[in-house]
């Protein structure tokens, strides 16, 4: 039997960052384009750690700065947006927690 | 003992992103850029799939493409940029494949 090997991390988070838009968006009919309803539900249940503790304007003012368009939902491309912020957020806590790590 | 949760797909997916990203670019030192032969590594390791059938040229154009400040190597919102456009073009082909899919 010929050998598949298996996924790297990245090609497994590409099919992630897919397949969870997808599986929200897909939740009334149109799975290429987030409602905001779908948003909220995305946030509460994938980001719930974020969310739980912010204050209940956060989840809107969000919406509002990634639907960059103003049609009132989120495409995919939105949707990166929000997922390399909070990568990005990521990576900064992680360069200030390592304060001998040589920087220019 | 307390239960601790385990990640969404979404959490670990951010958290692959920062740890291969200072996985490759911590290779000479600093793990907060990329360098264009980490970058290569990262491509033809991470990335081996979509590396292989490409033409030797593309790699370069890419890097160019990629480093928007023109210092010769990426920091991670440039890499943040290629995961996005890899991420696209994951999500276009799986619209075109599904070409019952209502869409606007």
């Amino acid at each position: 039997m010929a050998k598949v090997s298996s996924p790297t991390e990245i090609e497994r988070c590409l099919e992630s960052l897919t397949a969870v838009f997808q599986k929200y968006a897909g939740k009334d009919g149109y799975n290429y384009i987030l409602s905001k309803t779908e948003f909220l539900s995305f946030m509460n249940t994938e980001l719930a750690a974020f969310t739980k503790n912010q204050d209940p304007g956060v989840l809107d003012r969000m919406v509002k700065r990634l639907d960059t368009n103003s049609d009132g939902q989120l495409d995919f491309l939105e949707f990166l947006n929000l997922i390399s912020g909070l990568a990005m957020a990521c990576h900064d806590s992680f360069l200030k927690a390592v304060p001998s790590q040589k920087q220019i």
